[in-house]
């Protein structure tokens, strides 16, 4: 048997002791679990990019992965610890639509609200369920593997659906979903989106605010010193990058900025 | 037996071959060694930061667990390296005082001057003595496990009390000891320097510069729209948040910033 | 048996999927691996950066360790990935040069080109051959160690120098090479690059743009306060340092910069 793995996303950063306690907790109750951190830079209190990066990443890990997954604006409030199992994994996590593209992903997800209050570090802290509810639910569930043990079964829970694209008169009206470390913008056009000439073509019609994006190719060294190009990227959706560059900065653009594809780009 | 656990916390940063050589060391002593980063952010230098940082974390690690503590301006310099026995855990770290939350919890620590230099990687350089010296340490510790190998047991060493809030005619002056990555302010006031009724009725007088904090809750969820609010925190001290904000930007405080809290909040 | 160790060394940041993806890729191959994170804070596209991070930190790994190394800024291009084995232990990266350092180390270094495709993950995204590509061989290859099965050895590869100092007429031009989390220069000068003088008498003539540096100390706490000192640091480079400063910060400098040293320092 490999040890079992429990995964970390957090919007907690890695300043402070916040990740160091929830480890500890975890290897306090089960010694033998392989802790992977995934990430801990979610954006603060947004649970739309926490939801994609676990939705990014989970299907890549092996069956019986725990993912614990907290960006968790509401702790200590009357929003619930979720217990879910999908895809043959599970996920820790509050119900506030942080595993929204779990539920996307299997229909047939178990979603169970967490009550077993024997699991938890008593006392809870308000402020810190990741140490005293999240992390030791993720290490017994590792020992025991008995989920029905943790909480009944719920059917009613939250979640969103990613922000769609709007039609308009000839044009599709998308957004930024995420910027990466190197300033690529990820945006919520998939392939599909495109008009069918784009990639014969190589060329496409986007805009950012004032600034155009003009040709679609297929990696990032396509394109000319400083031009920002469109490609799809390994997510499958469509980003804007600049070569060796910056898209963000060069095109002034953050999380959440409007982006207009026009369908006819001729 | 479980693999045996060493944990990192540093203020190297994540930005180069510092953390990664220390590693690299350990594995190379002990390939079975399961390594966990804390933290290598701690504020440069910062030895309260880093004593904050360890004595938040270690109480929640399994038994025989090797701590590396390294926040070290004097490396190299006649400061000496130790070996400490606490709370059956391991303490790895240079004499300055960046233990002195762990010799608090346990006065039965015992505390070892580092001599044994056949366990140092040599040359010892004299400014990388987490890779040359506590890494090393560490690794063989988890091998044998004879701390009495690595040098005799020392009964004075550097420790500090973490700042108290002084009384003052009314009120008592705090002081901010932590900014977390939301913009949570962690003070020096435990929930005891509270006036009796801020519990029950929710009500507290804080000031930071010119800024007032007036209601006390128990989560962040509770504080309204840019309210900043005060907070017991999940290490037991008073922090000052501003729900799904950041308190250090709206009240434009940061580490070192003084705190006057009334005693009579009526 | 140890786990086999995978090790990353990236400029993928930690604010996304990305690094998470790769683990969970080489999770879901071999779930016995244990991944080591160097740092995924590399300069973007800076090969060099790369270069001298994982140049710095292998030699301290076991035997058959397995280093992804992954700058590459012409993912999806032509540019070959390369399987290497060198130093008794293996890495993974793009042909770019990045793996320089591990050349110089070991000129019997095996290089092959990787071209068995049905290790790869399939459809292959052209912007992310660390998910899809590095991130699988390297998994595979901790399972059954059959470097020839990858592809084909290859003789000529990328590769460069690090930047010389350059001498002119009594002095040498040098350059930043790095700069750290504390601030502190490093420099592409080596012991043997200084003055015989220099280390008996502690003397030392440096110029960064208009600022001089004049004394050479063996480690940071023998700087003055704001002094900054010169020092052979932990990598054999001269690194140029304030105690308990920031040099970068007080001396205006950043990589790249240049370095005047002075050959006759009376």
């Amino acid at each position: 048997m490999p040890q079992p793995i429990i995964t970390l996303t957090t919007d907690f950063g890695t300043s402070d002791h916040l990740v160091g306690a929830m480890k500890g907790v975890i290897l306090g109750i089960n010694p033998n679990a392989h802790i992977v951190d995934i990430q801990h830079h979610v954006t603060p209190f947004d649970v739309l990019d926490g939801a994609l990066t676990i939705g990014s990443v989970y299907p890549y890990f092996p069956l019986r992965t725990i993912h614990i997954v907290i960006v968790d604006p509401g702790v200590g409030t009357a929003r619930r610890p979720l217990l879910v199992s999908a895809d043959n994994q599970y996920f820790v996590a509050p119900d506030n639509g942080v595993l929204s593209m779990v539920y996307d992903r299997d229909p047939n997800a178990v979603v169970r609200h967490v009550t077993a209050s024997h699991n938890f570090l008593e006392p809870v802290s308000p402020t810190f369920h990741g140490r005293d509810v999240f992390a030791p639910v993720a290490a017994y569930l590792s020992k025991a593997w008995a989920t029905e043990s943790f909480g009944d079964e719920i059917t009613e829970f939250a979640r969103f659906a990613l922000p769609k694209p709007k039609a308009a008169e000839d044009s599709l009206k998308a957004v930024v979903l995420h910027v990466d470390t190197f300033g690529n913008l990820m945006t919520n056009l998939r392939a599909e989106d495109l008009p069918e000439a784009t990639v014969a073509t190589g060329k496409i019609k986007l805009k950012i605010g004032a600034k155009s994006i003009e040709r679609f190719v297929a990696t990032f060294g396509e394109g000319n010193n400083g031009e920002p190009v469109a490609l799809i990227g390994s997510s499958g959706y469509v980003e804007i990058a600049v070569n060796k560059g910056n898209a963000a900065k060069a095109l002034g653009a953050s999380r959440g900025a409007e982006i207009i594809l026009a369908r006819t780009p001729s």
